[in-house]
Formats: C-alpha cells, structure tokens, sequence
C-alpha cells in the first residue's frame, strides 16, 4: 500500500475545498509517476481514515477524478488510475510542423482605421493618475450589484432563457429604467422606447450607423469628444466643427450651415460638453430645437453625466422637451457606478429603436442578461437613487475642493472655469508652459490631454482630498 | 416627543441592512408628512434604546439620511428634519408641457436593417426550450467567477486603472488565453494576438467591417450561420453560397468560384458547422489552406464549439496549422461556460488585430475589465479545464441519450447524423411534416427553425435526462 498520506497533501487553511485539493495531489502523482495506470487506490472509508477527513470529501474528489477520466470506479469492487491517462492531447491532422503562423503579418487586404495617431498615454506604473472625469468606485454599491447578479446565476433552470431579448435589454431592466428616466429627467417614454447598449459609446456607433453615410453632414462642437468623432468619421460622413463658448456649442454657426448645406445630424453633448465642461445655455436649447424641426437634422444628445450637477438642479435633456420626435438620447451606467460596468442606454422613437435592435444583434448579439436584471433590481429597491444623492454630494465637496486647491496652488500657471456640475474641470495651461509636459513624466498619467487648447481635463470626482492634494502637489512641482 | 418605535419598522429577518430599514422609515415618515420640516429627531443613544439596536446601527442610518440631505445634524447640539426636503424636481426650463415625444414616429431618414423578416420566436411562457446548442449553465463555475470578481472590486482604489487597455483585453486575460490556446488548439501565438471581444459575434462583425466593402466576395456554406451572414451583408458585401454536405463546406465549389471572380474572404465552421453540425474533413481543410495562399483570401475560422468533440480527439483549428497569416480565428467563453458571459476573442496576426483594436475603440471603448481579469484566474487555477473536461462528459452522455430517445420515439419522423461533436443534433424532419408546426405552439420554443431544409437544432447540453425525455415527448405528442 503506498503510503497515500504522504502523496496527497492538505492545506486546511487554503481557499481551495479540500476535495479538491486531493483529486489535485492524485492527478499530480499521476502525472509524476507516482501512481502507475492501473494502480488501485484504497476505498473511500480507508483513504478517509488515513487523511482525517470525511468519507464525503474523498468520495467527492473520486467522483471528480472519474469525471475527468483520471481514475476508473468499478462499483463494489475498486477504485484504480486509468489505462489512458487524459492528456490534453490533439490529435494532429497534418504530418507538417505548426509554422508559427502570427509571427507573420496578415497578407490580405484590410482598412487601416489607426494609423499611428491614436496611441494612448500608456504610462506603465503611474503613481498619479488624473482621469478624465471617472466615478469613485470605492463609493459605489458594486457589492448590492454582484450579489443579486449571484442570486441570478444561482436559479440555474430557470435562467436557460435569461438571454432572450438581451438584444435590446432584459424587459425588466428596460422597464425600471423607462421609470427612473421619467422620474429624474422628465422622460416620457415606455420600456420600447429603450435599448440597452454595451456602454454609452455604442449607442453613438449604432446611432451614427443608422443615419450617417459616406457623404452625409453631422456638425459638431469644436473641441468634440473624440470618441463620438471616429464613430462619425467611420461611417464616411463629413464632420463639420462649430464653435464652443462658454455657453455651450453655438447654435448659430449651426444655422449658418444648415443654410448652406444638407445635415443630417447635430451631435451634442449640453450637460457637461466633453473636454470643456461649459453646459448648453437654455436658450440655445430652445433654438436647437427649432433648427432640428426647420432642417430636419437629428440631434444626438449624449448626457452622460446628468446626475451630477452642483450648483443648480440640472436642465432637463432636450429629449424631454416638445420636440417632433428627432431626438436620440444616450446615457450610461458607468459614470454612476463604474466605468467597467459596461451598460448603457439609448432613448428613441419606437421605429427607430427597432432598427438599432437589429443593428445590435449583428455586432454583438446581445448584453449580459445576469447584469441588467441585476441593475434593474438596484433601480427597483431606490439603491441607486441613493447612491447617486450620496455621490453627488460627494463630488460637489471634491470639485469645491479642488477649485481652492488650484487656486492656492497653481493660479499662477493655469486658468479654468469652474464648472457647474460633472466630474472634471477642464484646466488650461498658461502660453509660458506646454501641456506635452504632463505626457512624459514616468510617473504621471493624464487620460485627456488636448495639445490644440494646451489644456487637460481634471477629473476630480474619483480622488479623495488626499488625493487631490497629492496631485496637485506633483503638477506643482513639475511647473514650478 | 414623538413613538419613534411606531413611526420605525424594523424586520430583522430581512436581508436589508437594519440602519437601512431606519432611514427608509424615516424618509417616509417625512414623505408622508408625520415628520415635518424642523422636527427634531432623538439622540442616536435615546433612539438606539427605544429601538432595541445597537448606537452604531442608529448612527449609520443618520449619517446616509445626512448625506441624502433628509436632515441636518448640528454637531452637540440636535438633529432636525430638513427644512427644504430634497425632492428629485429638476428645474423645468421651458414652461411648455413636455410633449409625449417619443410617442411619434422618428422623422430623419435612416437605414431601415430589419424589414420585419428577422423576427424571433417569442412565444411568451414555453414550457419546452429547445434551444440551438447553449451549455448547461448548471455545471459552469459562475459561482467561482463571480467570487473572484467581487474581490477585484473590493480593492477600490488600487483599480482606478482597470478600465487600462480593456480596448484589446486585459493583458492578464490575454497573457492567460495565449497559454490557455497553445495547450489545448495549437495556437503558437502571444498575447499581442489576441482580441477579447463582446462575444464571438463581435469578431464576426469586426473581422467583416476591416475586410469587405460594397461589391467584396465572400464564400459562406449553405445553409449559414444567419448572424454571420447578416453582418457580411451588412458591410455591402456580396455573399456567395457554396455547398455544405457530410464533409463541410465544398472546397471544389470554393475553388471554382475564386477562379471566376475575386474572393476577399471565405467563412468556415469546421468543427461543427452551424446549423448542419458536419465537421470539415481533413482533406478539405488542407485544400482550403492551399486555395487561400493561391487566391490570396482570407479564413474567418469561427470555432464556437472546439472543446466538445466525443468520438475521436477535436481537428486542430486551421489556425494552428501552416498558412500565410491569412487565418482569423474566432472563439467563444459563451459555449463554454455561459452564454450570458459576453466574452469572446479572435486571434490573428499582430498588424491585424492592432486595426481591430481601433475599430473595437469605437464600437464600444472596451470591455469589463474585472470580469476579464477574473476569468483569466479561473483559466490559470485550472478551473476551466476541470469544467470543459466534466462538461465535456456530461454532454458526451447527454448526446447518446438523446440519440437513443429520437430513435425510439421519433423515428417515423425524423432523420439525422449523429454529431462527432457538439451541442446540437440537427434533426431534418420526413416530408410529410412540415417544421412551422414547431412554430406556432403556445408551449413550445425551438431557438433555430430552418424551414426551407424543414429542419431544426435540437439542443441536448442544456437538459438533463429528465428534461431530454419530456421534450422529445412533447414532440411526439405534437407529430403523431
């Protein structure tokens, strides 16, 4: 009898469960050579005994032995390795050597989307890292979340159809949601008015899909949220830049055009406009709004950070204003919860959304059913709500902080205007210092940095006072 | 002083935290109006014994009700009800009544995708699910994945940059799956050729969009994946069908049509081609590698299905065999573990997938990091490889039975070939039945319905024995 207490080896304190740290030792001995095909493993009861454990733990780390093909039971008689040890072994189809095939390049024809410019400030190990503008994911109740995601998943049987539909978004996901836009942002819709994307940037990609074609107008603020302008300029439209004040995109340049030529569609973003962080003036809304109904333009309105507005309550989304129904309004999760919590919303007219569906189900099928039901769930119990209340209050501390800390710190270098509400403030550099400097210290990342403006985006909401002093202490050191 | 005892409800058998439950029943009592603007509200100490709980428990709820902005605590001196009561009432700023507008139709011309053809079976309550070849989420370790993510969330600040390079994936996942793929298919790669996708569908539709454009030719089997198909159309591409028969697609056919005209691409499902479930010979395959070095096209390998092969080991993937670079792969967690984990990924030369990226940027930023890093520990404890093995058994099983059952019981009806592997058997049905029947039953929801073969996937890995026997009853009873 081999001595079985010295092969199979248990670490009661170990995260691992002790059945399977012992299938774990056998398969290894097996491996090693330790125990030979054909050799007879001692009965449950005997093995048990020997190791100190219970019968059920050593029969549950048979059963998962034999399910792996490691050892064969015969019932009543033995318990004994298998003839054919399972290897992960494919059969080969060819006699030829595997060439390593990617080592090449990639011989056929295909587009070239990025050229080169785009590559990210990829800073290896920052010690100070200024955001763009991210939530503080140590405020958000991401734990309530993956609990009820748990509670899900655990239901087994009866989640085999818990994919369907995710096309568009779980109904009860869409349903609490059509609920809670109604309620905070005045959004008179129904749960069909609603499709749920993988992040507030794909509902601008599909939305610019459905609309835009080689040849087609879409104006845009200048400075643009970047993102949304590659969305656009894949489609093959033509992006036409107008000017952004401190009133947000102007609306007569937007008129001007229009007067010249056919657009298709005005991308806006009026609470906060990305990077400036100015907000839409009312009255440029209402005109907005009249020159979408005179020109027949679309007016894709990007809100992702309606919730956090400080120093008065927020302006409600066009979206919820009389308009004739030319309005596409898109939100996000993340900036609420955590930026990889990949949920996003689009808000449309029925016929619209119908066709976003089916655009969707081509890119990528579908979202994670688990997850919304979850959020929707955390929508339902008002947790959400309450999260949001809690962060803003929060964030508003931060920005008040921030801005007292600039001021103290770096007024000597730097102007900004202090926002009324999002998670960044959107700092210039006086002429006499170059925003390129931020991009090369090793120990420093900067996610938005515009060379144009010679301007960064501050994000503050993510940094705790603390923090926030230690990032501008670094900045101080390095202008001063 | 008023019956705080009555006006707070605590259930202690309720799974919402107890300082929850007190600021909910405080926030309702001011809603309600039994706390007015004002009121001042015991001590924590005095609450806290009238209530029977801990101070710590009445402190905590005070402070969330302070932070929502329901009361005002005046440190040593009182806590009092707010007296503006924070109501959720953006401030309108348009004294016009918001028009229903998402009641109207969307008025902007746009690209109609879907003309009513693609409508899915939606019977409402089936009590039967046949689905098209899903996993058995009863086996998967979603309870291990799960875990491991919570505790990824629960570093907080140390995750300010998770969201890094989820663009690609992360690099952990990457680095894991390179492993993960060279073990178990061949694949000689590193992780600079991998993409992690929102689903095997997203590489589809990835792959299409940098290879084809209008008046391209790609080669797909008949019949074809349809999601496939829909995202090929989709580019403005022309699809050119080529016969599927026991041996996979038709390279002959293949070779024919690349002779007349100039094929961009050829889209293959060796193992198993969905919906027929053939697997492409071994002859073939190298016939298919030859003809895309001499016609200069590229391979789009979707490998949904790799890991459940029973009666003899899987092929290797083309992939993994010698070619010019010309191979894009693609693959799927969805089958493997659950199809509501959106997680997928393409392998292909390094200056293709770096176009990818960019592309990926776009579409939808990236994906969810955490749930990328808590897959790649689930694939280096080795639990990923315990889980296909078992599954891998367990759907072996599931297969024969299945194959007996449809004999017995529907062999008058029927006619099939028995896969060598996969999760579906595609079951054709004689001519004097005809498929719609399987549509219109109120109880009954068959995923793939292919009416011009009069055939549809049956789906085995997703029930047990038991449930096996009920559906196959259920179609007899329909059939007789």
């Amino acid at each position: 009898m081999l001595p079985f207490e010295h092969i199979i080896i248990i670490d009661k304190e170990s995260k691992v469960a002790v059945y399977k740290q012992i299938a774990f030792s056998i398969t290894n001995a097996i491996q090693r050579g330790t125990l030979k095909a054909g050799t007879h493993l001692p009965g449950s009861r005997e093995l048990a005994k020997s190791l100190g454990v219970h019968r059920k733990t050593v029969m549950a780390a048979y059963d998962e032995l034999s399910a792996q093909d490691w050892i064969i039971i015969t019932p009543r008689k033995h318990i004994s390795v298998a003839e054919r040890i399972p290897l992960l072994k494919p059969r080969k189809w060819s006699s030829e050597p595997s060439a390593l095939p990617y080592q090449h390049d990639f011989h056929i024809g295909f587009r070239i989307i990025d050229n080169g410019v785009q590559k990210t400030n990829t800073t290896p190990n920052p010690e100070i890292i200024i955001d763009d503008g991210c939530p503080d994911v140590r405020l958000s109740p991401i734990d309530a979340l993956l609990r009820t995601y748990r509670s899900y998943t655990s239901f087994k049987y009866a989640i085999k159809d818990a994919n369907t539909g995710t096309e568009q978004g779980t109904a009860k996901l869409r349903e609490e949601l059509a609920h809670y836009l109604s309620e905070t942002r005045g959004l008179n819709i129904s749960a069909s008015n609603l499709l749920i994307t993988h992040g507030a940037q794909m509902g601008i990609f599909i939305a610019s899909r459905l609309l835009l074609e080689p040849g087609s107008n879409i104006i845009v603020g200048k400075p643009n949220y970047p993102s949304a302008g590659r969305a656009f300029e894949e489609t093959g439209a033509q992006l036409i830049e107008v000017r952004t004040d401190e009133h947000g995109i102007n609306v007569d340049d937007i008129e001007a055009v229009c007067k010249k030529k056919k657009v298709t569609a005005v991308y806006v973003i009026p609470h906060h406009h990305y990077p400036t962080t100015v907000t839409l003036s009312a009255e440029r809304r209402l005109k907005l709004l009249e020159l979408s109904i005179r020109f027949s333009f679309a007016i894709i309105e990007d809100d992702y950070d309606y919730d956090y507005h400080y120093t008065t309550s927020p302006y409600l989304p066009l979206a919820s204003c009389k308009h004739d129904g030319s309005v596409i309004y898109i939100g996000s999760f993340s900036k609420m919860l955590d930026p990889s919590l990949r949920i996003g919303f689009m808000v449309a007219p029925e016929n619209f959304i119908t066709q976003c569906v089916a655009l969707r189900k081509i890119i990528d099928v579908g979202g994670d059913g688990y997850m919304q039901n979850a959020l929707a769930a955390l929508i339902k119990n008002g947790e959400l709500k309450r999260h949001v209340k809690k962060a803003k209050k929060c964030y508003h501390q931060r920005r008040d902080f921030l801005d007292t800390l600039l001021r103290e710190k770096l007024g000597k270098y730097i102007s900004y205007t202090l926002p009324s509400g999002g998670m960044a403030i959107w700092v210039k550099l006086n002429p006499e210092f170059s925003v390129t400097q931020l991009m090369s210290h090793p120990k420093l990342k900067v996610t938005r940095i515009d060379i144009e403006h010679n301007a960064f985006r501050f994000g503050f909401a993510s940094m705790n006072e603390k923090e926030l002093e230690l990032a501008v202490a670094f900045l101080h050191a390095m202008l001063d």
